[in-house]
């Protein structure tokens, strides 16, 4: 079984309704969770939010965190996937912000450079990970890394 | 050049902003637009709205749409363009709402029925498609079917 496919099935079996806020992967974690088949028992709603604007409208992201910080930060993160949850209500949600190029990069955040954020049971963990390749490279890598931190969470 | 890099370039070079809203495609549309690059000149935000609730909560689809002519509707799909383009404050703004199975299908909507609105312009157009498959072909399917549209409305 497909990891996506694991993680749907424990969602559903154990009616934890899931959420969360996309930046660079712009949907395509959502797209997965809603490749499961009968998915909508558990999940009503996401957030892509590519700009930072966006991310503070819709997810109540700071500003504060946005100028100190930077979208592509675990502050921000975190932030994300609380918005998500909080939005939502729902029990779990995770978060994707990174640079997945080819340009946005800087010396101290690197093209492949992806913040990470989950929220569950009250509490929110964030992750930097820094992958290399293509931009499609970078945003497959950035997908399969955080259903893995979902599905380690509610395994 | 791909359909998607074409919209993309377009877009950019019309300076276009572009948002949308997905139901059954759940992300696969804003993940499209996400793969090309520099598309944040144009692209903000989109959202995954697969419960009637959140339809309504974040697109403003009217109750009344939702049980008279339910979530797979031209008039739900128009709602929802409509919203994600008034939320966004894109110029153009999409939306893809169906039936991608293998449940939920009915007499009057099989699996497979899938609406979808589009606005440009000021103006609302809405189309209703059929597609055969499984639920990965069908929202493929809806991909594909919906990015024409765009591509048709700016080219």
């Amino acid at each position: 079984m497909s990891k996506i496919k694991e993680l749907g099935e424990i969602l559903k079996q154990k009616n934890i309704k899931i959420s969360g806020a996309e930046s660079c992967t712009g949907g395509m974690v959502a797209a997965e969770i809603t490749s499961v088949g009968g998915i909508s028992a558990v999940f009503s709603e996401s957030f892509v939010t590519y700009s930072n604007d966006s991310k503070h409208r819709n997810l109540g992201v700071s500003e504060e965190t946005l100028a100190k910080f930077g979208a592509v930060s675990e502050e921000c993160a975190g932030e994300m996937a609380e918005g998500a949850a909080g939005r939502s209500g729902a029990d779990i949600a995770f978060s994707v912000t990174g640079i997945a190029g080819p340009t946005g990069g800087t010396k101290e955040k690197p093209v492949g450079t992806v913040c990470f954020g989950l929220f569950f049971k009250g509490k929110t963990v964030t992750a930097t990970a820094h992958f290399k390749g293509d931009r499609e490279s970078i945003r497959k890598a950035s997908v399969d890394f955080v259903i893995d931190m979902m599905l380690s969470a509610v395994s």
